[in-house]
């Protein structure tokens, strides 16, 4: 079977052999799989990744030199199920998962692993506990967004954001319009979304956010501190208060949770969702002084992950707008650079069958 | 009347025009005042300290260049109540207050102040309707310890800690140890207190600590670690869940932040407490990793200055301990270059009367 295999920071479609699925497993046939920024991250700064989990107390078994097939934004079809495995799918069902893969003694991960296979693949294993059958009638490409989506519903419910409170977002690339497509879905009604992209801009305008501002032309706070009024700085913003002030920080690049904290009012809260993989600096000050919170959050829950799914297929979160390419297994080394331009892509699919 | 003035990085006993009670305002006389360390930092690095509360949107209308009497952990006898002043408190009686002045348009602070004067001073104006009177029996200077062990309960109050959880406490200035009688009022069980100083941790287990660690000999978090078995990285310590850990920096060291994010376990909270002027430099994805909140917090509530008051006259929270330095007006200066060494001090009283 074909799959896009990871060695030495350079991706190569490569014939690897049939997978057979052991107790617990089932074979799917990969129908769409998205490509996330932590694997442009992962192609070329995989070391500092691993680096920075052992650092932290969570080392991973990765071994950059052998063999990983990544993508863990998977949409598949069920073709076989191993020997005492229990699912409720059925082959041909079309099923999603969260990307990892229970062994019975750990819970391994799916696509950023030398072991289980991701979903730049034609095909994978998946753990049959965990699948998740995509509803009748919901497109397999749109359930592939599912694993993305679920990061933005886990940041709004961790956040401790509530109806009346109101939310700026910066940054709206793909986790950035996942936590839009969240806000919008809790009751949100004041939700200030900021990119320097026009195209990121109006995908934000899409998704849900009521107001769209370049952050050349006006620092995001101000576009919320324009409605608040001049008695706003002296006031307290707490989430949760139904006059709350949340931000989101969904960009991941060094400076930008200092330059957040520095604009932030009272008491309010900062969600961190975008990875900054490099050494960050900050002012503690400016967070000792206004009684800020920072919360760091990652991925989902089982609970958010099926609620997603859930949301998706009933319509309440339309993922076709940020769906901007799809390409076969051997076009992801060039997806891979042309997702460097926000103008041209938000998330392009990886279809092995194209 | 006899104050220290805060002029141009030096501290000199002057003589200061008599001051009268205006309309909401009582005169006192100063009985006692802590030197707290933010006042150590402010000597010589009150620019900074201004400069960043301008840029984080907090500026503050003091004048560097001019007259600051410094101090705002203090005990007070009433002598002399203004016009139209509300207050429950008569002549003769003793009485702490926050170090704040309603003026009816606004709300000033005493002591980082060029109109308000502090407790470095033989007697000071107070906002009649902030006065707590000391209960009947409580020693003045004890009650100056309000202010100060006010801001332990404070943060432990924001931390969101509960019975079951575990606390480690980083740092035991008069910050640390505020932080530590309060968590042993709330009732909980497991305080790792970590400080260079031999006698710091002395007074931290007077306090209440009931594991000291000196973070050259074992990291604080080994500490905890050696009693949560070798599965507690794999957990979950969210604050609040009965078995959450809670670290709280009370240092305030650049770096501090980093190393506590750095060994925190999943979900756990951190709590700043300590104030770090400096540009500090961490890793986000020792955050993200780990799902970690940083809650800064600052000062206290109305309702928790009062609290901390009636806790100090019941006996629920001994601040003799820590009081280990008397000093006249004229010894503040070397006061303030004495409390560099943890080993002769944790906190200094200043008594205008000695």
């Amino acid at each position: 079977m074909k799959a896009v295999v990871l060695r030495q920071s350079a991706l190569t479609v490569e014939d690897l052999p049939e997978l057979t699925p052991g107790a617990g497993q089932v074979l799917a046939r990969t129908v769409a799989c998205g490509i996330c920024g932590s694997d442009l991250h992962f192609l070329h700064h995989g070391h500092k990744m691993l680096a920075l989990g052992v650092e932290s107390g969570n080392p991973s078994t990765v071994d950059l030199s052998k063999n990983i097939v990544m993508g863990h934004e998977f949409c598949a079809q069920l073709e076989e199920i191993g020997p005492d495995t229990y699912t409720t799918a059925k082959p041909g069902d079309f099923v999603v998962s969260m990307p990892v893969m229970l062994t019975g003694t750990t819970i391994g991960t799916i696509g950023y692993s030398n072991e289980f296979i991701g979903g730049y693949s034609e095909k994978l294993l998946l753990s049959g506990p965990l699948l998740l059958t995509v509803p009748n009638g919901l497109n397999p490409e749109h359930a592939a967004c599912t694993e993305p989506m679920a990061v933005g519903l886990h940041a709004v419910n961790q956040s401790g954001i509530t109806i009346g409170d109101a939310a700026v977002v910066h940054g709206c690339g793909p986790v950035g319009l996942a936590v839009i497509a969240s806000l919008r879905l809790k009751g949100i009604e004041s939700i200030i979304a900021s990119d320097f992209s026009p195209a990121r801009r109006a995908l934000a305008s899409t998704m849900g956010a009521t107001t769209v501002v370049d952050p050349r032309a006006q620092a995001p706070l101000d576009a919320w501190l324009a409605d608040a009024g001049p008695q706003a700085p002296r006031q307290s913003y707490a989430a949760g208060s139904g006059s709350g002030l949340l931000q989101f920080e969904c960009v991941g690049v060094p400076g930008m949770i200092n330059e957040t904290m520095k604009r932030a009012p009272k008491s309010s809260t900062l969600t961190v969702v975008g990875v900054c993989m490099e050494t960050d600096s900050f002012q503690p000050m400016f967070g000792i002084n206004k009684e800020l919170r920072v919360n760091f959050v990652l991925a989902y829950t089982p609970e958010e992950f099926a609620a997603t799914l859930r949301h998706i297929a009933e319509g309440d979160i339309d993922v076709a707008p940020i769906l901007t390419g799809r390409v076969p297994l051997d076009g992801v080394a060039q997806a891979f650079t042309d997702l460097a331009n926000p103008e041209l892509h938000a998330k392009i699919l990886v279809v092995p069958s194209l």
